[in-house]
Formats: C-alpha cells, sequence, structure tokens
C-alpha cells in the first residue's frame, strides 16, 4: 500500500538544514515493517542523511561543496539566472533527489547519529516541495 | 506487485543525455500510487536527475565534473582501459547506479523542470543496459 | 512484503571494501521479483556499487575521493575527532546512505562488473551496521 504527499516546506537559507522532525510528521502512522520515503522536486536543491548533532557539520559541509563546485568556474554557459544557478545543478546530482530509511518495529531505523537534510543550493529559493510517503 | 524489465538504450556519446521518454515508455501502465524505478547495470555510467530544459546545463555538468574528477590525475593504477576508465568509474559512484521517482495520480511527480539523465562517462560505450519497473 | 534485519559488518580500514556476499547472505530466499535493500546506519561511511573485479578500482577511488574533499582544508570547525572526520562526513553524503538492487528471476540483476562496496570514511571505526532486506 503506497501513499504519497506533497509538502511545502517553507523557505530557508543557502545551507545545509535539518528537517527530521518536519518529514517525519508528513508521514501517516508508521507500519510495523516498511520504508520511508521522501523526493524533492527540484533541480538546485536535494535531500541527504548526514550527522544530526553539531551543527558545525552542516556549516562545514557548504565550506567543502562551495570549493568542489566553485562559483567563478570557468567558461560556463548556462548563467542567466545567476552565479548560483549552475553550480546548484550539479550539487543537486552529488547529494540526489531522494533518500529512504527503513522502518523496524514500527520505528525508522536511523542510526544514533543520523538525520535528514534539506540541502539548499539556491541564494533565494521560494519554499521546496518535497514528495513524502511509506513503501 | 513488482516486475522489472531490461532495456537496452542506443549507445551515447560521452556526456549528459535526457532519456526520461524512454525511460518512461518501458514501464506498464501506471497505478494510481506507486515508485518508479530506474537501475544501470554498468559502473561507468549512471542515471541522475536533473534540469530538462536548458541543455545548457547538461554541457555544463560535463564541464564541472571533469575538472572535479580530472584524467590525468597522478598515481593511478586503473589505467589499462584508457584515461577515461578509471574517472567513469568515481564519477559512476558520485551519480549513482538507481533513480526512483513516485507517482501520484496515475502520473510521475516530477517537479516541473525535473528529467532522467543518462550520465555516460565513457568516450566509446555500447548502450546502456537499464533495469526498470513499478515497485 | 517487508522484512528487515540489522547485521554487524566486522571493522575494516580506511577505503573501499566488496562486500557484496555479506549482505547477500544476509537475506531471506529471493522472491522471483522484488529489490534488495541496503541502509548503513552512519554517516561517516557509505555504500555503493562500483566495479567488482579489478582491486585497483577500489584503490583508485580512495585515492580520488581524498583529493576532492581533501583533510587539511582550511576553515573547518568540526575538527574534535580528528582530520579524518569532517571529510568522512563529506564523502559520505557524496556516496549516499543506500543502495538497491532489482531481483528478476530470483536471482539479483547485477550487471557483470557490479558488487556493493562498503566506503569506509574513517581511520579506526568499528563495525559498521547495515539494515538489510527486500521489498
Amino acid at each position: 500500500m503506497k501513499e504519497f504527499k506533497i509538502i511545502q516546506l517553507p523557505p530557508y537559507p543557502r545551507g545545509f538544514h535539518l528537517i527530521t522532525p518536519i518529514l517525519l510528521d508528513s508521514l501517516p502512522p508508521l507500519p510495523d515493517s516498511g520504508l520511508m520515503y521522501f523526493f524533492i522536486q527540484h533541480t538546485s536543491a536535494a535531500l541527504t542523511i548526514n550527522e544530526n548533532a553539531d551543527p558545525s557539520v552542516r556549516r562545514d559541509l557548504e565550506k567543502y561543496i562551495d570549493n568542489i563546485v566553485p562559483e567563478d568556474f570557468p567558461g560556463l554557459e548556462h548563467t542567466l539566472e545567476g552565479p548560483d544557478d549552475m553550480p546548484a545543478h550539479v550539487k543537486a546530482s552529488f547529494f540526489g533527489s531522494s533518500v529512504s530509511i527503513p522502518i523496524i518495529g514500527g520505528r525508522p531505523a536511523l542510526g544514533t547519529w543520523q538525520g535528514i537534510f534539506l540541502c539548499e543550493f539556491r541564494n533565494r529559493a521560494p519554499g521546496r516541495k518535497v514528495v513524502c510517503g511509506l513503501l
């Protein structure tokens, strides 16, 4: 039995944001066993699973990824929407558009330190839409 | 009810290619709710979801990724099949071997700008095999 | 019918390790059609699918990723657990926390050269926990 709904997140600033509670709250009651599934409907933002405790991890992730996919890369063609646009597309594919988390005993089988991040790669983006559901 | 079939894509040149219609056409009629799933059976090519409109995104993705994973990296051992081979393996793991897309109301719940890319990382590759199905 | 169990891998040294047999052995008998699913419960290690034959691919992957996500990156804040910690978080999100493999005719529909890698990004890590199951 699959059932999906689309939620709209509030707008977030550029960076990595822990949104585990928002996503979990969007789901119907968890079955004993199954899979939670989340899919972001955008190509300049992403979802990923990373450390849920120390916020410095989220800030350092941003420093690394901005260095790996720099805005001042020479020879780009897709620049009409600003210098943050094309790097955002590259980053979106590196981090990916969906995450899934198994359910065991009616609870998310996340590791102790795992949470779900919204990866916002644009300087100014509206609230992103995420498809949330159970498999 | 899961059902998968393997399709063989035509050969594509190195680069990123929008193959959404080919993949969707490979599926049986969509259920009201469910998940479309695609898995590439190769380790030097990948699948990803990115922008379906402006082809300059696909060309710029190629420029970025060739810079991030360069062919002239010193000290490589896996070079027998040519300078594009080992970088292709790295890129394949960065982009990933599978993508999934939720189905809502009998239609793919893709965002307006989302499409599925074949990421071809070899200079000369035969047509790639993709497992296509519904979950 | 979903059923997951958590297995604990033995400790592995930093690097990429082919663990396909361990993961397949953890599953119940495969159905005729379905999906194998594996999820790592950590944020400084990952799972990916890559070439199962030549071990030089695994060594070269390590060289590339250590160069793309260097330990001596200036300005990091999350350094308390050692210089390999923050880079491990970045790499974990690049490679991803889960992999899935379709099942066709009761067998894993892997390509000839595909296997599952444990990506161990810490210098000294205990055995990692992986959720294994069928969808």
